[in-house]
């Protein structure tokens, strides 16, 4: 059986497999070598995302290919929205946030000891996109996200990576470093166009071959074309 | 555990989570709560798919979520190459192909008498774009493939689906009633643009549909955004 790959998050996981979408990318890329299975759950925290661990991941006994190849784990925009405006019943604090980043590496890490786990940090925000297309009824003339806030939960989320010893796309940071991000990278001020997609996607993709775990490395499911021999192509079916 | 779809068949399934893919469109439809899983070997015809059916859908025991949902089955368009051109490596002739269709069908019923299985027509062929766009050498100036021997596979496509008391996308007639179905809905005289993975995706959730397989019945996995109480979130998850 083909191994998998999770994508565990909030809407930017959930809908990555619309156009362009990242998560659709990546099963694209690896359409013959692994499984990519969304699991993501649209305007979820870290706090809530615990609470529902053991159901999204359930302690499977034989049977289903063994540990994944790989989880990401990408939450924090909601997190960051902030505890004075119109989405506060989503901002988890900053602390308990890199607390329950913790327990999301932990709980993978004991469930799955050789399965490979990637942070993704929040993206940047656009405020005047949070601003033109709010979620909710805003009256304040405040956005609920502000790209400070993000950087913040992008600085802890790195540093959680840091301290168990794992991979994180740095995706804050990465992405302000597009021209004109606001609006290139952001559909909403939040939401990924097809090149924010596209960042992620890459950097994904560039993080899982530091890892060991690229399209040379991994084994194809059945024989390509090329591996067919034209005059006896049943041949490569007799193994 | 979630229910799972999956996409089994030739280049025309293993590309469809590319841009704008049939088999990407599935899945965000399906987001919360199907997993879709692609089983796409670009140039295999039925005669291969036969020889491959219990490696591509072990008989596994537990503890994989039970009978998938659905399976996808859509093979013809490289049986159709025709058998003395210059891809008649991967021609299956007519009679074998309605055979092997049928094995492929017996062989999902019986290993999951609870699935539902939707077999898929070849699309039509637009010759001009496969003289335009030759997968190997051709120096016939004769294309590989035909609109008309399509369309016989296809018609014993449908006739299978038929016998066989399944659901049918006779897509080599669906995909001839858009204007200029050859350009608009083909890439390269066979595959798909994205006009033409829009006719897949909905014709295939239309047939779900059909078969009482649908967003409105098929349960949500975990709590949705607004389903979650804002005055009090964790109530959601404390079921």
């Amino acid at each position: 059986m083909r191994p998998k790959i999770y994508l565990f998050g909030d809407s930017i996981t959930e809908e990555s497999f619309g156009d362009g979408g990242w998560g659709a990318s990546l099963a694209n890329h690896f359409s013959r070598s692994v499984d990519v299975v969304l699991r993501g759950y649209s305007g979820y925290n870290t706090r809530w995302a615990v609470k529902v661990l053991d159901k999204v991941f359930p302690a499977v006994e034989g049977g289903d290919g063994g540990d994944p190849l790989a989880v990401t784990v990408f939450f924090g925009a909601n997190d960051a929205c902030l505890p004075d405006r119109c989405s506060a019943f989503q901002h988890v604090p900053l602390e308990e946030y890199n607390h329950n980043l913790i327990s999301i590496v932990s709980f993978l890490k004991k469930q799955w000891p050789r399965t490979q786990i990637l942070l993704i940090t929040p993206p940047p925000i656009d405020e005047d996109g949070r601003l033109r297309y709010p979620y909710t009824e805003n009256p304040s003339g405040q956005p609920e996200r502000t790209n400070e806030a993000a950087g913040a939960y992008a600085k802890t989320c790195v540093a959680v990576a840091r301290e168990c010893e794992i991979p994180a796309v740095d995706l804050w940071t990465k992405m302000q470093q597009f021209p004109d991000w606001e609006k290139a990278c952001l559909r909403d001020g939040l939401h990924l166009t097809q090149n924010g997609n596209k960042i992620v996607f890459e950097e994904v993709i560039t993080k899982l071959r530091d890892e060991g775990l690229s399209l040379e490395i991994l084994p194809v499911d059945l024989p390509l074309l090329t591996d067919i021999d034209p005059n006896d192509p049943l041949k490569a079916f007799q193994k």
